[in-house]
């Protein structure tokens, strides 16, 4: 086995979900994640944890929605499993990532409202996410396997202790401050961020961060004036969108352009009154991850880039009580700041082309 | 997908476990029997049962159990899960049988406590043991794999609501039945089957038989005399044996021999007092099932042969409170009756030269 299957499997198991002696711990195996499922249970062995392993198939899950009339239940075992978990760890990496393609809409929603307790059960436990690379993976970001499991371990073995310090002083920059200004090619936007909370987003349960790798600082923005290029190539909604431009005006968007994929982001846009806005400003630190794979996971997390969400903001973000921006959706989008750029906090420079000042 | 797994799925559903909408099923997918899995999720979705997906890998397995300092506690989680269960279906398959070989014995014994309650429930439910045709399996038969394919749906796929009938016909003989003699070359045995009730194990919960394929009607024999020989080439205990003869007098056995693995044999019969008696005589009737694979769940089910165990009973075969013949052990042994023999009740042939008189 290769040595970094035991190390993702130590990260995850110690760093991330801080397991302890006697925890119950559901361990889900997507197909394709096998060997890593053997590891996490030879960690979770060597912790003294109990472990119930669940097969993550998505194509046990569509033949199982397909056949189903759309009248589902609440699965009373599946509720008493995670209701008596202390921690879930998800294993992803299947054999295609489009197998969910073409499932009727609607019985996945039904599902969805059917397993509602299911999914809060499991929300409330010490879960974390992680993928095994796995070759349907390597194809969607366009590298060999052997290329994308050097990618992979190098975004998830971080010094983790190491780069939460970091942050967390990224995280101070931001809870002090007011306004930020991000400024590169095709940019140059200010929003509040004034009464905000920044959350340390280190992959680990102890600061609130549920997926390895992770490895960036977020706040909810809002009043955000200017214009932006997101010229970091992405799907959303199964749609490629290439340098999409979009124009605030008073805390909204007021144009949209895009080289591709422009009738996607306008009907993002239009969806509700919350889907003008921004719901998430996030700053990439995690400088392991050093081209785009086209997977949200790893993209948003790239160090020396930013990213915006349109739609709805994290209540982590906001004082007990009160709620950020409100949408039906959460749209993230990317801007590189490795070439000429600044990202200014109150007038100070915290950032620029990409390397932080303290860098 | 070859249609034989559709067929198998369905009938572990209908037959076997007589899944109904609103059900909550676990289904346990072996490392290779994912296309069952599959096959089972679509069975289960259609007849609208919530379906819980476990990974029951020998990998995963020992890897924990080798990890565990071998203090273990009850799973909470798993308890649950199972406790909440109306079906559990295993599908097994594995990728190598040997994969639990060396695991310390007292670190299994130790876990097998921690997890009796566990046990307990989940026997509690509508379980069904069954498995998928692996490379692994077929190895271990010493066939090729679409030769086992052919051996498995062969002994799966069979009309079981008519050997449920036939079998009753059997079970209503030794019911009736105060004597049982069997005779072939090697072989003159009697043994007394009165105030012993028949088990008709046709694989489905509803006549309490939990094996996928099964075939067999079984009862508890007590007092047997003579000797028998078990010419069906075995493994037990990991050692292959080979033609055992066991001499009985006053209901023990008081002569071993074998050509191969009569140490093995020995150290059976020695273990305690009950050892040295019967637990089972078991008729099998599958008559899709027509050679040795050296698996247990085929061979005692195999049309036209019968097999004994030394050791414990099943209480299905004793009045309710009564318990019979007890010990640390069951081991089956098979004898083939395809050839010149004559298994008789009370003095009425039942079975000749392997065909039962009503074939």
């Amino acid at each position: 086995m290769d040595p970094r299957v035991r190390e993702h499997a130590e990260t995850l198991v110690d760093w991330s979900a801080r397991i302890e002696a006697g925890d119950d711990v559901v361990v889900s195996v997507a197909e394709g994640a096998h060997e890593l499922g053997v590891a996490v249970a030879a960690a979770l062995g060597e912790r003294g944890a109990n472990v119930v392993t669940t097969y993550g198939s998505a194509e046990v899950d569509r033949a199982y929605v397909e056949a189903h009339d759309g009248d589902f239940s609440e699965p009373a075992h599946e509720l008493a499993l995670y209701e008596h978990a202390d921690a879930v760890l998800r294993l992803g990496g299947g054999r295609n990532t489009a197998e969910g393609a073409g499932v009727a809409p609607e019985k996945q929603r039904a599902r969805g409202e059917a397993t509602k307790g299911v999914r809060e059960a499991r929300m409330d436990t010490d879960w974390v996410s992680t993928v095994h690379p796995t070759r349907s993976l390597a194809q969607q970001a366009g590298m060999s396997l052997s290329e994308y499991r050097d990618f992979v371990y190098d975004a998830v073995l971080r010094d983790w202790a190491a780069l939460a310090d970091e942050m967390d002083r990224m995280k101070d920059v931001l809870d002090a401050g007011s306004e930020v200004r991000i400024v590169n090619e095709g940019t140059d936007l200010t929003m509040r961020i004034d009464g905000r909370t920044a959350v340390n987003s280190c992959a680990s349960v102890a600061y609130d961060s549920h997926n390895l790798p992770s490895g960036e600082v977020f706040t909810a923005p809002y009043a955000t004036e200017g214009h932006v290029t997101f010229d970091v190539p992405m799907t959303v909604r199964g749609e490629a969108v290439r340098d999409v431009r979009l124009t605030f005006a008073d805390g909204e968007v007021v144009d949209v352009e895009a080289a591709q994929g422009e009738a996607t982001i306008r009907e993002v846009v239009e969806t509700d009154e919350g889907s003008k806005r921004l719901g998430e400003l996030g700053i990439g630190m995690n400088r392991g991850i050093d081209r785009v794979t086209d997977n949200i996971l790893f993209d948003e997390k790239m160090g020396g880039t930013v990213h915006l969400a349109l739609g709805r903001a994290y209540d982590a973000n906001t004082p007990e009580g009160e709620t950020g921006n409100d949408s039906a959706v959460h749209v993230d989008l990317i801007t590189d700041m490795r070439g000429e750029s600044r990202l200014d906090v109150d007038g100070e420079t915290v950032q620029e082309d990409g390397v932080f000042v303290w860098e």
